[in-house]
């Protein structure tokens, strides 16, 4: 039940590699429902290139033939964030618990509290993570368009982290 | 912020009208992130056309013309569950807490725990609910085609629901 057969390239690029079909979840005519249990999906740590400070990713379900977009649960310890990306097919953002930031570019930084769905259209630039305070986790629904769902861009730097 | 503009109508049938497009999450050109805080989308009861004993539903993502699936955070308290149904793109159920039970036609009732993914295909019969002691939450992420996301069957009998 091991969804991920190569950690280091996932931990890399989750979710570019989140992004891709995946087997074990594959529906093929005549196919059962399946229960992934919990525990049986890798965690991987948010690669350095790609975010700031410690970060873990639980994968929950991949995108697929079916369904255009994947789950991800991203926990952020205080003050880790992403870095600047954009997504091609938008991306939803639950936040499960804690208190995160999220901010758009060109925009100021928002507060985002456990309940809240923050909506990212495709091709807008933007980053999230915690707040200084407070770790965040946010299940991260993500658009695939032909296997992509992420481009990402620079880090953000601790001046843009702490303009608000 | 409100999202469901007919309470009536959507308790009736949640699964459907939350597959529609939903004005306030609608991706324009040039729109900016959104973010829709906790507790403004408005919380609903499963109707007893499709559900029996007291189901709670919580909307939190729609489906748009993006990300092909809705999200709904369904509460089932303990002997509730859903009816027979199928969905014309598959369901992906995420259990947020508790003990739950889900079956597909034709085959044994199967529990259901926090953290475990149900991925149920396109047309395949099933119900999902709590266990008869213990309530279930679970996030589910359904398919949409064209608008219709379920198809709803018959109730599940005590019969069917004790048979385990």
């Amino acid at each position: 039940m091991d969804l991920i057969s190569k950690p280091v390239a996932y931990a890399a690029a989750f979710l570019a590699v989140f992004a891709s079909t995946n087997q074990a979840h594959a529906n093929e005519p005549g196919e059962s429902q399946q229960i992934t249990p919990s525990g049986t999906q890798r965690t991987v740590g948010g690669s350095p290139d790609f975010f700031t400070g410690s970060v873990r990713v639980e994968p929950v379900w991949p995108a697929d033939k079916n369904i255009n977009a994947s789950g991800g649960l991203v926990t952020f310890e205080p003050y880790a964030r992403s870095a600047w990306h954009t997504h091609p097919a938008g991306q939803r953002l639950w936040v499960v618990s804690g208190v995160g930031l999220t901010q758009e570019w060109g925009k100021p930084i928002r507060e985002i509290r456990a309940g809240d769905v923050v909506w990212c259209p495709p091709g807008v630039k933007h980053w999230h993570g915690a707040s200084a305070r407070a770790a965040m986790t946010h299940l991260a629904i993500t658009g695939n368009v032909e296997g992509k769902n992420v481009t990402w861009m620079e880090k953000v730097t601790d001046d843009q982290y702490n303009a608000r």
